[in-house]
């Protein structure tokens, strides 16, 4: 009798571990961002610098999930505003995290990940030898439908501004939480464009790679 | 005699007060920045936002001198590195910060505000009435010069992202330091060139307003 409430003690243990993050469609919940603390600004700034030397291991959900609010989240639940300004608040960019077990697409407003490939595409993103140690690489895609009333050349334009705002907060969390990043921009973007299977309206404007420092 | 000594020693003593901020030559020694403390980065990003009431209180040199080195300041004197990322480390931006008493040239190496022009241009870099109102106009622009090996729509591509860097640091200190800022890409970069005298080879990305907001 004891061994079976023992048992079953056990079994209701299991039930209420946390749920496991992936859900049945795809998507992965987030935890929620932890949205204060952090290091102070003016030290994160002095610590801001591009590395190109990364361990594998891997990122606690936790911290991928703040990660991406500090890139691009939702900082003003009220009007959807975020934490990176966009050209007339078009809000064109998305971001693609490219990790070891697929590709998912942020979705800020619902705080998940969608899965987009089941395909590891991080090597894709760049050719220098490190792209495919660091466990994550972001893409910064510009959506182009969602650019209307402005001629081609301002989306080019606005798309690149707009991802340098997103890619500099990527760079102080990294700062911030220990970690280290590169942005990117040399690569075949045409290829990577394909495996993706983006929209024709989706333009990729810029990778950045994160993860633990080597040797640290 | 203790006279004598009490009048040599406050004599002494003035002239140990630090030198008046102008030098000779039209150059504005700015005070060393303070690269410590501000709010907690988190904190800072949930702060961030594009504000567009400005009251007209000017900023202290203190503040322009903190904010400009935010912005794009030298973050690692022993590599020349900067608080902002530029493809290939070309630090192709230069910030001209426009005030009520003329346009300058932030040096960041040398923590100077150089002399450009004694006209009040910050009216030019925008047609919102707020823009006139606010006390500092930054305005970037990219040097195509110093962006060798690049094709010119890479130049213009880099010029914009590199662009975006600078701006999201600026958008950061203010939403740290209680100030309002508001980054603009819509205005007469033909007109503005033209007045800041600007070489063929520099090129106007955007303006961003900054200044304390208004009834606050």
């Amino acid at each position: 009798m004891r061994i079976l409430v023992l048992m079953i003690g056990v079994l209701m243990l299991f039930s209420f571990v946390p749920p496991a993050p992936a859900l049945n469609d795809g998507r992965i919940e987030l935890p929620p961002p932890q949205t204060d603390g952090g290091m102070p600004l003016m030290q994160a700034l002095k610590e801001r610098q591009s590395r190109r030397a990364f361990s594998d291991r891997e990122l606690s959900l936790q911290t991928l999930s703040d990660l991406l609010w500090a890139a691009a989240g939702v900082n003003r639940p009220d009007t959807g505003g975020r934490t990176a300004p966009t050209a007339m608040n078009k809000q064109e960019i998305d971001i693609y995290v490219a990790l070891k077990d697929g590709l998912f697409l942020y979705d800020a407003k619902n705080n998940l990940l969608v899965s987009v490939l089941s395909q590891d595409v991080r090597a894709m993103t760049g050719e220098q030898s490190f792209v495919k140690d660091a466990p994550v690489d972001l893409i910064f895609v510009a959506d182009h439908q969602k650019m209307e009333g402005m001629t081609g050349e301002q989306k080019d334009f606005y798309g690149a501004t707009d991802t340098g705002f997103i890619s500099e907060n990527v760079y102080l969390f990294c700062a911030s939480a220990g970690l280290a990043t590169v942005v990117r921009g040399w690569f075949n973007k045409l290829t990577l464009t394909k495996t993706m299977k983006l929209r024709p309206s989706q333009t990729i404007v810029l990778a950045q790679t994160v993860g633990y420092p080597r040797n640290e």
